[in-house]
């Protein structure tokens, strides 16, 4: 593992997929100048931006404040009990995906209003601006994660050898998984408290359209889509980013005979998909079409541009193959490896659309059930999101399958990391969402022209199905993650035993009581902490909804529109019950699998049972709860467009009830499961040496 | 094992508990005698109940037409595959359920009037009869099981020796357990697509009460409750009292070493609890004071009475203790571990009243979201379904860690055997809630005072937190059943390779991708099966509603209560629905399972994986979904009794929503996960020697 040749492999590998990454922040930098260069429009739309702008600001300070207490204690217990260097791992990593979150949700709070602009001359430029907004989020959270990966491993590889080097990863992927957890859950809780409370008293008790400037709530409305959509869904996946390449690298120094080369293999696919990513950015820019097809059209670009550079890489690292489990593999088996998680993205990205779009039969099919009422409507969505479980499943368990065949456990780390390499485009697409969301806001609160919103509109739609996609993506993804950190909490427990020079004979057979045991919590964390998710929406949108309902009746002039509503009182309030929500639900999976440890009844064995079910239940949970609300979304957005009686009728009231109960369920609880399910796996390996 | 002592120890055992099986059963006919002794009321009041009588024969004639078709079919496969006594047992333990659910049916339609007309006079004696009437179904369920396996095991052991007498009690299982499946899900899809489609034309559209004879569902409706909450749930505990007491057989041969006496445990342990349970009906009918209250002090004393008497029966059979897995237990040990599951028992009651009665925090939750809308309304009812999973399976975790201490998987069979030897009276419970809930409906379609109609809505409403009761009892022993079944797989599966020469090397380990294959397809089943059963409703109910429309159109003079509606033709329409839309998710498990088998890349041990994570994931389901319409069901009544607004309020609206998406969760979908977790276990069983 030390050979000055191996080494070298090392380094030169390394280095060049760091230049990509460095590559992939300088454009991220140009595209941030393109977008300031656009024109922001006039004053009313500056000004609202502004009041979002100030909303996001401030919430995202809160949130740093009240996550840095936490992340002190946890930093401070990690010194203490692992040492300094995955102590700061774990700093770095939180650092990063805090900062992922925030410098992505900055820049599209200054893109908006740019849309809102760019719509009043023609759609395919509002497109084009939007896109490239949601693209620096992209490039950033890759080229972070590349460039604070390799270089951590680096330096601490230097200063604490190469051994030490490895195991202090498990801190920075354990900074970011944790950071992004609660992330997920403040962003989500805020985003659709906010949500939830404008709507139930604005909508429906007022009577007023989405958006209305006299609604109070309307301004924490639209920052919600920055704070929770944005900046939630970029510091998930930049964990799940980093944790993949992480994992892949635990995986690589524990399973594979020959390591260097093991190690390099996933900064290299990270490194190469950046450019993929670059140029299916450039594509949006240049090609013509409609929004969906030029956005599939970038996201296949890329994969294609991507699948091709896999092939003389790996045959350039690996040119003789490697051992892995006892058995030589070729470089073209680890070639389709990595081909495995390319076409789990395309296969993932298809199904989701299925069972989210409204062009396909599972959304029309919930859009005809609102029909018969509200109880028909919520029926046909849980139904939905249930069936919607099969197809991606069973396409994980085929991809488990073929890429083990190929390289084992590692394959397995591979397919997954080349699946996160598309997480740059993949994500450009998801934070063009909340900016298109919130275009569409200015635009009406801006008074501008039908026109305006009708491009708006359109591209909003668009947006929303991107959104679920990218959920889809980023679940499947994030499960696949999770069971090679399960791979690594089994050889890290077993390498901890044999090294105090203790047999290894902690059975994880399903025939074992203990693990049986195990199975029962671990299927119950996703149930529980997705509960307390929708519990803490319920309260925080509670806040709203008083607050709401006294501003309206204390000054009668706001729907009148003779008087200006207090926006920043909303604001305040959603950004303090989402923080106080936050607490509980995010500590869960940590005293969960703190607990499992430390009774002496339960321990690794039982602990090994938790971790596994947790990311299988996790998973059917999330993609349930994330296609449901999907669906009920553009279910109500397809009876919208004058199906079933349209805008107002009866079905409409169902399809607005669905639409309300899916919020939660595809912005809060389900989303949040993608780091749970890590932040269990993590904090697992982290203890094997204080506990057991 | 065929030592004359213990044959004799064997024999007098076997003969003590089946005498006590037939006191039940003998008493369950003297209770017949008594509830048709007392008075049925005038002649509307008969008229009525011969017309839901009709409708429930006619119903249950049809599925048994149905089912037998593919009896007959899988009774031709088992021939050929398994033998005859296979084949014979599967044929006894079909008929045995159909017949209990059917009996006990016919029993609780002709208790239903006799009910209103002893409500007429006080509700103590409304209360006694309408207990009698259900404990048939609860003794007549016992004895049965304990008659049919003991002695279909007597004549197998004469006629084709010991150990293929234990495996053919598998067939036995097999015949129980899938006719449940059907007959759960074939009485869930009737009685909610006739409640649903009710509601939805008969209460939301032409403002009907509920009952209103002017609804032409209403006899659908009251069919409904009789033959699924009746004769589905008799179907489904005899299936778990049958499959528990042969699970308990199975695992006692494959891993006690002194084998007679661990056969004649469980019973000894079922024919004890038969006189427990009769002295518990004694009770209801001297106890004064309120229903709920008698109710609980019957279990109670059953509970009691078992406890005593266990325990010299323990010691008489296992005077010097036994080996099981290597290790000496004590007579203690094992009465210990049947305490387990008394214990159990009143654990579960006590956690779901907690969760679904009006007079806890959890369903009044609800009753409060409910002000803010149908929406708030449906996600506090989730979310408190999935609280609910928390508790049971802490315990469920708590009792397997306990029992096995104590005697090992045999311990674990034995507390399972012990909780179910309890169904005597818990099912005398639960059939008490659909003949008052018919008693009432008859109650306002013959026009009796209201305070008849008072005094069987104190009743219903007892009956309904019974009901949610009875379900998490049912489910929770099914989940306890499931898992002995799997150790009984493991256990078959190795003895079927070490018998052909071959060693076993299969690892049921979670490292293995083979096993992770599996959870992530055992995970799967509970939501999809679940998600074709909630469709069935959703299409049977549609049927309905559209029939209804049709009725109240073509002759206005029913609305007027000129004309009478033709409740035939809806009986007919659901009838029909009901038995089309069951086959499609009650065959589900049985290819689930034989497709695992026969794909060569996935066999045996992906099949440990699917046949274990059915079970944990099918247990949270079901508990989440029967909670969450037992809460939504009691919240809505919690309203009604004024609170939010009262009845015709926005807040009974929303909950009246959320009762319906209720209705498909608690009594279609939720309870039919019980039959069908163990389906799976046992075609598994069944399926080794043919595919592995």
């Amino acid at each position: 593992m030390t050979l000055p040749l191996a080494f070298d492999i090392l380094q030169s590998g390394v280095r060049l997929s760091l230049i990509c990454a460095v590559i992939g922040l300088v454009c991220a930098f140009l595209l941030i100048i393109i977008v300031l260069r656009s024109p922001a429009g006039n004053e009313r739309m500056r000004q609202i931006s502004g009041a979002v702008q100030e909303g996001a600001k401030a919430y995202l300070n809160r949130q740093v404040m009240t996550i840095s207490v936490i992340a002190v204690v946890i930093f401070i217990l990690l010194i203490f009990f692992r040492g300094a260097p995955t102590a700061f791992g774990f700093l770095l990593g939180a650092f990063c995906s805090l900062a992922a979150g925030y410098i992505g949700m900055r820049v599209a709070v200054v893109t908006n209003t740019r849309v809102t602009q760019a719509a009043t001359q023609a759609c395919t430029r509002a497109l084009r601006v939007a896109f490239t907004g949601g693209a620096v989020t992209g490039l950033l959270v890759v080229g972070l994660a590349l460039l604070a990966v390799g270089t951590f491993y680096h330096f601490a590889r230097n200063m604490v050898g190469p051994d030490r080097a490895v195991s202090s990863l498990v801190g920075l992927a354990l900074g970011a998984s944790l950071i992004s957890v609660f992330a997920r859950l403040g962003g989500g809780i805020y985003t659709k408290a906010a949500d939830v409370g404008a709507d139930l008293v604005g909508k429906i008790e007022a009577g007023l359209e989405e958006d209305d400037p006299r609604n109070p709530a309307t301004i924490a409305d639209n920052v919600g889509d920055n704070v929770g959509d944005c900046a939630g869904m970029a510091a998930d996946v930049f964990e799940t980013y980093a944790v993949s390449l992480i994992g892949a690298i635990l995986v690589g120094v524990l399973t594979v005979a020959n390591a260097p080369a093991a190690i390099v293999y996933p900064f290299v696919l990270g490194g190469i998909s950046v450019l993929g990513a670059i140029c299916g950015i450039l594509f949006v820019n240049f090609a013509g079409g409609k929004p969906a097809s030029v956005l599939m059209g970038a996201v296949g670009m890329s994969a294609l541009i991507s699948a091709i550079l896999f092939w003389p890489a790996t045959h350039q690292l690996f040119p003789n193959g490697v051992e892995i489990a006892g058995k030589l593999r070729s470089p073209t088996d680890l070639y389709y490896a990595s081909l495995v998680g390319l076409v789990m993205t395309g296969v993932v990205v298809v199904i989701t659309n299925y069972y989210t779009s409204m062009r396909y039969r599972p959304v029309q099919k919930i859009a005809r059930a609102s029909e018969t009422g509200h109880a028909t409507n919520i029926i046909a969505g849980l139904a939905i999101g249930q069936h919607a479980t099969a197809l991606p499943v069973g396409f994980i368990g085929i991809a488990i399958l073929l890429s083990y065949s190929f390289a084992g456990l590692y394959g397995i780390a591979i397919a997954v990391m080349s699946m996160l390499s598309m997480a740059g485009i993949i994500i450009s697409l998801d934070a063009f969402g909340p900016i298109t969301d919130n275009a569409g806001g200015i635009a009406v609160m801006s008074n501008l022209g039908k026109e305006v919103r009708a491009a708006t509109d359109e591209l909003d739609a668009v947006g929303n199905t991107m959104k679920a996609v990218t959920k889809g993506y980023a679940i499947a993804s994030a499960g696949l993650a999770a069971l090679v950190l399960f791979g690594s909490y089994v050889e890290e427990l077993k390498a901890h035993i044999t090294s105090n020079g203790q047999p290894f004979n902690f059975q994880f057979s399903l025939t074992e009581p203990k693990v049986i045991i195990g199975l029962f919590i671990g299927g119950l964390l996703p149930f529980i902490f997705t509960a307390f998710s929708m519990d803490a929406v319920g309260k925080a949108a509670g806040a709203v909804v008083r607050e709401v309902r006294r501003q309206l009746q204390a000054h009668p002039g706001i729907l009148k529109g003779e008087e200006m509503p207090e926006y920043g009182t909303c604001v305040d309030i959603v950004t303090r019950a989402a923080l106080r929500e936050m607490i509980v639900p995010a500590l869960l999976p940590l005293a969960f699998v703190i607990l499992v440890a430390v009774i002496p009844q339960l321990g690794p064995v039982v602990l090994g049972g938790v971790l596994v079910v947790t990311i299988v239940t996790g998973l059917f949970v999330a993609i349930a709860m994330t296609s449901s609300g999907g669906a009920w979304d553009n279910a109500k957005k397809f009876i919208e467009e004058g199906n079933y009686g349209g805008k107002g009728s009866p079905a409409h009231a169902a399809a607005v009830t669905g639409d309300t109960v899916g919020d939660p369920y595809k912005d809060t609880a389900g989303p949040a499961i993608n780091p749970m399910i890590k932040v269990v796996n993590i904090v697992a390996i982290l203890i094997i040496p204080i506990f057991f």
